[in-house]
């Protein structure tokens, strides 16, 4: 998706070889207009899919995950990584760890929300070492539901969550693949 | 607005006088067309205000904020309530006493993002004694940047937060106000 990646290249800051920071229109401000693009690209994947839900997790993943519920026509959950005093339903609940937060949190689902006659768009912000990711699927399998596919804003090509995702037949799009990046340059994996 | 009120009579759930549970459309589940309807009526409200920047809190501000954000053409920034590693830049804090999860936390925007020629509107899901406003009130302030009011979806009438915030000067546009609650009868105010 070109215009992600000219806001990656134009707004990102390369850290470090493996940190990338999308502060300015992903992760802490977000771009509007940008999100509903994207959006639109997760629903045109995903238009034959039969999706009834979108599930997500706070807070970097609900942007574009409610952009994509709008064009699908569905509605969106985000699970939660800290338990409400007014979430008072029966969770489904999963673990995942943080290696940027270093610290592992449950996530949680209402099963009000997510049931077993559900097809299911799971969307994130990024997909690195997968972690997020293997807790959605978790959180999925937990409600019965029939997995679709995976959409991902940028997934980090050099680890390795994505392709092992894929090897396990996954359906994972990633709107732009980072092969590598340096201060200097970011290398997008190229689309066939 | 009659759409999201009857979105809360037919789907909100009563959990006690003060307590009400939206997580069916706004709070865990989130409804995109209800959201996008939200959005159209913050920005028709604001639209003559000169809005540069919305400012919202995570989680469940971000629908509402970023789809008020499409209608204006203008960027979201969502405070976080955890510093992210990433994060690295100078920050505007505030703290924020939350009653319903009875815990302080510290709120920060970095000041990329948020600057003294901004003309700022925040954006809430609910407003009851005013605490997560008030923090974000205080980190326009920081950032020296103008207020031009407050949209809020829900607002808890028979809290002072709103109220108090009103008597102060602050323009405080609530969707939809609850006067009072019990388990068979929400009774929303009047519209004048």
């Amino acid at each position: 998706m070109n215009l992600l990646k000219q806001a990656i290249t134009e707004k990102g800051k390369v850290l470090s070889d493996e940190v990338l920071k999308v502060d300015a229109f992903l992760n802490h401000q977000l771009d509007p207009e940008l999100m509903q693009q994207i959006g639109k690209e997760f629903a045109d994947l995903y238009k034959d899919a039969g999706i009834t839900k979108i599930l997500t997790i706070e807070s970097s993943g609900i942007a574009p995950a409610i952009m994509a519920g709008l064009e699908l026509g569905v509605p969106v959950v985000f699970a939660r990584k800290r338990k409400s005093l007014t979430l008072v339903d029966s969770l489904l609940t999963a673990n995942i760890h943080s290696f940027t937060k270093n610290e592992t949190n449950e996530i949680s689902v209402s099963n009000d929300y997510l049931q077993e006659n559900d097809t299911v768009l799971i969307i994130d912000d990024f997909l690195a070492n997968g972690q997020a990711v293997r807790g959605l699927l978790n959180i999925v399998e937990k409600a019965n539901a029939t997995l679709a596919g995976v959409g991902i804003v940028i997934e980090k090509g050099f680890q390795a969550g994505g392709d092992l995702l894929r090897e396990q037949g996954v359906r994972v799009e990633s709107l732009a693949i980072i092969d590598s990046m340096s201060e200097n340059k970011i290398t997008f994996r190229e689309e066939f």
